[in-house]
């Protein structure tokens, strides 16, 4: 078998089989296929696609180009839920200890943010000590004594997937379905999981804008997972405006905290408390999807999800006491306003925008190497909907630099339409897949 | 500019201006672009197609990636002939001395064989100290003293050419009619002419194996060379048998000089006569194409064209001797028959097969790193629409080793359709383009 002939294979329309893939896989993680041989079958492939039993084979060989984790000595299901990004998305911070103080293993491994998203890892940290970089073997202590645990990808876990990811990001092949779907579930059953809750985000500060994109993606990655013999079942949810009242690293840490002291927004509570009692169902802990429900609002009101998220944090070295005083956290220096040029009603965001608006004030990551300023964050001050009044404040800008602030406030501005006409308000959650 | 963001540009069908196809290809060759992201830019243009002023950038910018030759010193039109390949294709060693006895200069810079074609330099080599890897102040010097000079390109002609011709090579993207198209201009302007014929061959023997392929590759290979100024003819010619009676490296050389000795198979003859009248005609040494015609078979009856050979070999170092003794020329030590299994009239071969079963016996290369055996050669009975009887011999085998002899006879066999009704001769030249 040659590289060549595989290229030219995909390049015309043929299908891989899975030695071919496991070929083509193991020889790149070897370092025996070279990058540039990579690099054109990952074009081709973009091109004319996988179809569904390529793409098991190339997530089953990217899977196990790495360590499994098996956690079969740990008493109790393994559940984990993975959303595919957007602005404010921290709802991981919330389902971890909800999921983990109702009794299931949440053993999650997450990403760091890029662009206009947000990444776990990197909220985390805004905790001060929180430690992300995990052994496999710490994980498994934290799971063993906690029941959650949220660390970043492993040396071990998914190598194929490290290397092919940085590849694609160079050569303009990120946004394929297929290669997506691989990526994402070779990491994600490289956990140890028994089942898994996809967020899949759609609208305009989605990844998948396009709801139809969005739905085969989620088909796709739950049909991958049932293949291998894991329980999945994914939302399609709505990312036409933020997700929760802030975007930006403390402030969504805030905001989690507040969810789990049965405070915080509607969205962002109605979102945590339907994955979790997905993962509930999922995971076995409830018998109906509606008890899964019940049981994630009982215990956040009793303050176990609370305790829980407390103790995880202690266990991967973070200051627990950031719960009681957020001042603890990161804070920026700064405050701007943006205020509405006009009056009437949010009719839409371009919601992406408020992403590469924060990434812009140092609150993300523009490049891979960026650092990131975690006390830089966004408030959202209407959602779609929403009456707004000439010169009321839109968003409230966090910041400590202000060399890029007028074009992050530009860029903010634009970013909202307003009508004259009240639209009706998005559904939070449009469809499921894989029920 | 970002090579990620054209590689992204042309992935989704968009065009890109000259200055994007400068940074591209000048960034390449000095090495500031990666392998990986060229791989994929090329893959991406494999799929998606150059347009016509796209190439036009591309041929430009590979072109002055390296030296242009200067050749205005020289008195007279400096004319070449390319051909794209095919088996016992030869027809360079008989139009140079034939084209330079007629008083224009032939600045020919050829390639090598790879797969089932040869290569004009190969066969060249078969001359005892033939010598192909002149400097280009030698290859200057050469064109002075007679008019002609056979070189292989340098590493001053179109670099970007040589290292993209080996990506595309290792990542399936060579059979692309704009990347070919580039491959070749940017080379052949790179030699200083003023007018250049292009043999494009067609069928079971060619790269192009489609007429239509054929016509396109022409077309867009013409006006490329009119809009950089020079004078071009594309010739669309048969590749459905091999052409004249041999193929393999001193058999070919024989053949040639057969021709030059006004000898030799009318195939080879016919075209040879026809592309030298082309290049005299475009090279205004000729009024007219007839007269370009008459004025070539005058050159070859009156020994001029052998002459001008011979003065040729001695000034690339070769001995000139083999044109009277073609036992100094390698020779192979056995021979086999391949003869027919059924009577009736050769209908068709699979022309391909031929140059892939003489590369197996060592006459040409399978890889690109093989050494060949210049004495190893086919030599071929019977045209498409001649007789043949049962048992009679179809093609002689002259080899050395018989390591993949019986393999190499049973490609041969199998590459001859017999039928009982005798076929109408294939027309030797089926289009002209560009006139």
């Amino acid at each position: 078998m040659r590289a060549v002939d595989l290229i030219r294979k995909k390049r015309d329309y043929g299908e891989h089989s899975r030695e071919e893939i496991d070929f083509l896989i193991s020889g790149y993680t070897r370092g025996e296929i070279p990058d540039y041989q990579m690099a054109a079958w990952l074009m081709a492939t973009w091109i004319r696609g996988l179809n569904r039993s390529e793409l098991a084979a190339l997530t089953e060989s990217m899977l196990y180009s790495g360590e499994v984790v098996n956690l079969s000595d740990l008493p109790g299901r393994k559940v984990d839920k993975h959303s595919t990004g957007g602005v404010g998305d921290k709802t991981s911070l919330i389902l971890a200890p909800i999921v983990a103080a109702g009794g299931l293993i949440v053993p999650m491994i997450s990403g760091r943010g890029l662009g206009h998203t947000g990444g776990t890892l990197d909220k985390l940290e805004s905790i001060p000590g929180f430690n992300t970089s995990l052994s496999l073997d710490e994980f498994r202590h934290v799971l063993q004594d906690c029941g959650m645990a949220l660390i970043g990808q492993t040396a071990e876990i998914a190598p194929a997937d490290k290397k092919i990811y940085a590849l694609r990001d160079a050569t303009s092949t990120v946004e394929n379905i297929g290669l997506i779907c691989a990526s994402i579930m070779s990491k994600k059953l490289a956990e140890g999981i028994d089942a898994l809750v996809l967020d899949v985000k759609t609208g305009s500060g989605a990844f998948m804008q396009k709801e139809a994109d969005a739905v085969l993606l989620a088909e796709v990655m739950v049909d991958t997972a049932k293949r291998m013999g894991k329980k999945a079942v994914a939302l399609i949810t709505d990312m036409n405006q933020p997700l929760g009242r802030f975007a930006g690293h403390s402030h969504e840490v805030i905001e989690s905290i507040e969810v789990l002291k049965n405070r915080g927004p509607k969205d962002l509570r109605d979102l945590s408390i339907e994955l979790s009692a997905w993962m509930f169902f999922l995971g076995e802990r409830t018998k109906t999807l509606d008890e899964g429900r019940r049981l994630s609002e009982m215990i956040i009101s009793s303050g176990q999800a609370l305790t829980k998220f407390s103790e995880g944090i202690r266990l991967q070295g973070g200051d627990e006491r950031v719960i009681e005083d957020y001042a603890k956290l990161p804070q920026a220096r700064l405050r701007a306003e943006v205020l509405s040029e006009s009056q009437g009603f949010i009719a839409a965001t371009n919601c992406m925008e408020f992403g590469i608006a924060l990434a812009m004030l140092g609150g993300g990551r523009e490049k891979k190497e960026d650092k990131i300023d975690h006390g830089v964050g966004l408030e959202f001050h209407k959602r779609i909907g929403g009456r707004v009044e000439k010169n009321e404040p839109l968003v409230t800008i966090f910041y400590n630099s202000d060399a890029r602030l007028a074009e992050a406030k530009a860029r903010i501005a634009n970013s909202f339409q307003i009508s004259a006409e009240k639209p009706p308000d998005p559904p939070l959650i449009r469809r499921l897949i894989g029920v």
